[in-house]
């Protein structure tokens, strides 16, 4: 246990008690030809049947838990375009408090209309980080409320880290969890979680190539930001986190990477064979697994990887190719 | 219970302990969004989740393992396009005997290449009906074997039974269940499963408004062919059986029809909100609960649906739309 760091296991262990009632307990799932395809044993802890459809809702249930009574009374506050959004307006619902979301101008109405569906109210910003860091102070300031962020937290770490232990109370004999990197909340509480149960476990990052900076960070040794962040795994375009980096920095095994086609791909292939709806932030792990240089480390028989989640805009589905009048 | 049927509640008793470790026993999902919109409490047993990705793999195990040794030897034979071929080429593979399978030259290649990945010969013919048949009786003319067709069989109704069996162990608070109807094999074995295993059940067949052949032949009292199907639901297409109607007619309490337009609306619903691949077929149940003259049905607090497979070519996926650079 590295006592430096802002939370430890306890801390994991006591989100898991505080949000037990509010959250689904996922179900992990297996899949034999992904099993074949990645030469060992994968289980899949399917947090894309999380509330909100990702992991997102443990972290924001517990940070908006722990909120005192005279702080909560004010409601809570964040800028996000994704999943934090709609997991923190749902939290804060179920407490019974307000929650204000500021998102930038061009988030997908679907996500604008999730958001509204779960009770906050909507700001909206121009799409980039300084008018949405402004934005939500202004928000603060007129206001007041606690200010949630999506990842830079220990509240938010901890709940995270809660499905590394569901995953690892049933899945013991797990040798390795891979788990995508963006912030940096779901890694380092996942690793914090998953070395606290198991010290021998390997915890792997799993990364777009083209928003690299948590493998350029650990093989630089030092924090890099990520610039100009060009994948279609777009949970995982932010830079890592003042508590984050450290973390991943001392604790985490290695960050693989992998291209926008082989996230595609896995992508993919987990809707057509496991039947799962995931978005391509949630394949990055599963890319990993099925990659070259991943299937090459020895002495892994047992790999864990998370689905983080599964929103993503599904297209109308229709226009039915030729239909065969034969069936069964 | 109706002894004059071909099968009754023991022999789906006997098919579930037979297959029993053969078969994955599927999970039964919920969505509070669908509960809301259905104006009652839902519970989706997932078979698209079942071993080659449909219920259909029940009624396949359940024949194959009643063949004796002497009938096993010479394999399996079957004509289909569709989900029974996967099945039945699994159920052999799993059996270590010979599957044969009969498709139209039209057939998907990914339904193609899926019958031969589990080991069957596969036949290419004329696609239709007559040629299907007369292809079918000229393999099993040639390599012997016995023919195990897609629903009209007695073992083939009692392992599609088994899944009902397990839905009302989980959530035996039921007060009824809604099945797609195709040639009725899952209907009419599900029908005797719930009637047999709480005989106040409601059993309701769900069935596209282009192939209504059910629901007609219900309306007229007597069995009415599916001539010039049109309708998405692929799996759905045919003509109820010599032994499923009779089970239909009797026992069955409605047939409800659904147009493509709610079929599409409930799979996007269904892959959007839950998180799950279901097929066109699958999504008519779904489409039933969800449709204004079922959610006017009184008395019904908790229903049953059966999501009852989940494949369906996934075109290529990408194509990402304008990447938001600012996340979580």
């Amino acid at each position: 246990m590295n006592h430096q760091h802002s939370i430890c296991l306890g801390d994991i262990h006591a989100a898991a008690e505080r949000i037990r009632r509010l959250i689904h307990r996922t179900p992990v799932m297996t899949c034999a030809t992904i099993d074949a395809l990645a030469g060992r044993s994968v289980y899949f802890k399917c947090e894309n049947f999380q509330k909100t459809g990702s992991f997102k809702y443990r972290g924001a249930s517990n940070a908006v838990q722990l909120l005192d009574e005279s702080q909560a009374r004010h409601g809570v506050v964040t800028h996000s375009s994704g999943n934090h959004a709609q997991a923190l307006a749902l939290a804060a619902k179920v407490r019974g408090i307000p929650a204000r979301v500021v998102m930038p101008r061009n988030a997908s109405a679907v996500k604008q209309a999730a958001v509204r569906a779960y009770g906050a109210e909507l700001f909206l910003c121009e799409p980039n980080l300084t008018a949405r860091e402004q934005a939500a102070a202004e928000v603060l300031a007129r206001f007041g409320g606690t200010l949630i962020p999506p990842f830079d937290h220990p509240d938010i770490i901890a709940g995270q880290g809660t499905a590394a232990l569901e995953l690892l109370e049933e899945v013991p004999a797990l040798d390795a969890v891979i788990v995508p990197v963006g912030g940096g909340g779901m890694l380092s509480g996942w690793c914090l979680a998953a070395k606290g149960m198991k010290p021998g476990i390997q915890v792997f990052g799993a990364e777009p190539r083209g928003a690299d900076d948590a493998a350029r960070s650990k093989a630089a040794g030092t924090w890099l930001p990520q610039t100009d962040p060009r994948t279609i795994a777009d949970g995982l375009l932010t830079s890592l986190g003042k508590l984050t980096w450290p973390i991943i920095r001392d604790q985490v095994d290695a960050i693989y990477t992998v291209s926008d086609a082989e996230i595609l791909s896995a992508m993919h292939l987990v809707w057509e064979r496991m039947k799962l709806v995931i978005e391509p932030s949630a394949a990055v792990g599963v890319a990993v697994v099925l990659s070259e240089s991943f299937r090459q480390l020895p002495g892994l028989t047992s790999v864990g990887v998370v689905l983080c989640g599964g929103n993503l805009e599904i297209p109308p589905l229709g226009s039915p190719r030729d239909q065969e009048r034969q069936s069964s």
